[in-house]
């Protein structure tokens, strides 16, 4: 199992302590596109003077907005893959039968030639 | 062009509005995904007595983690499609083969017939 990592990330200029399993890389890149988020939501007109707590929420909403688009695309993707696979199986059940094919002829032509 | 929206969503207890082309439905399918997660965390030891804007920021983390996941999954899929055509690519290649080979036969049992 791994180890449970504590560390330290800087979010809004708030520093939030986190423990979990996650490495501390992979947590680093989650504050800093959090930031990111933040840094957008900043440069629209009146954010910066909404409560602290609206702020965080409308932050909330903006990367769970990002999350179901991107859930939406994994979803689309899996749906697109399984008619790959069927199409996969169609064209390696055509290639069985034409090899097929080609050994009856290879058969009947080895006969017509004795 | 879609007309604009204002919404009003309630999460953890405080009433958002919300201005976007995004539809109503879905924004109270946003809400009630952070309502969800808010939820989950309020259930983990100490959540409630920390400060309403760290409790916030852990939502958004907690999303974002979320996000991460799902852009992984519809990345490796992005990946595994490419892998997908390809080999459909190899397979058709392999039926165009086989079944010049078997015009190439049928021509020349005709040949031999005659």
């Amino acid at each position: 199992m791994a180890a449970k990592n504590t560390v330290e990330v800087l979010i809004g200029g708030k520093i939030i302590h986190l423990s979990g399993y996650e490495s501390e890389e992979y947590l680093q890149q989650v504050a800093s596109y959090l930031n990111h988020k933040l840094g957008e939501l900043t440069e629209l007109k009146g954010f910066s003077r909404l409560p602290s707590e609206t702020r965080s929420l409308l932050l909330s909403l903006n990367v769970c907005d990002d999350f179901f688009k991107a859930r939406k695309q994994a979803e689309v993707c899996e749906e697109d893959m399984e008619a790959k696979d069927r199409e996969i199986y169609d064209l390696k059940q055509q290639i069985v039968d034409l090899q097929m094919q080609i050994e009856a002829m290879t058969k009947q032509s080895g006969r017509s030639q004795k």
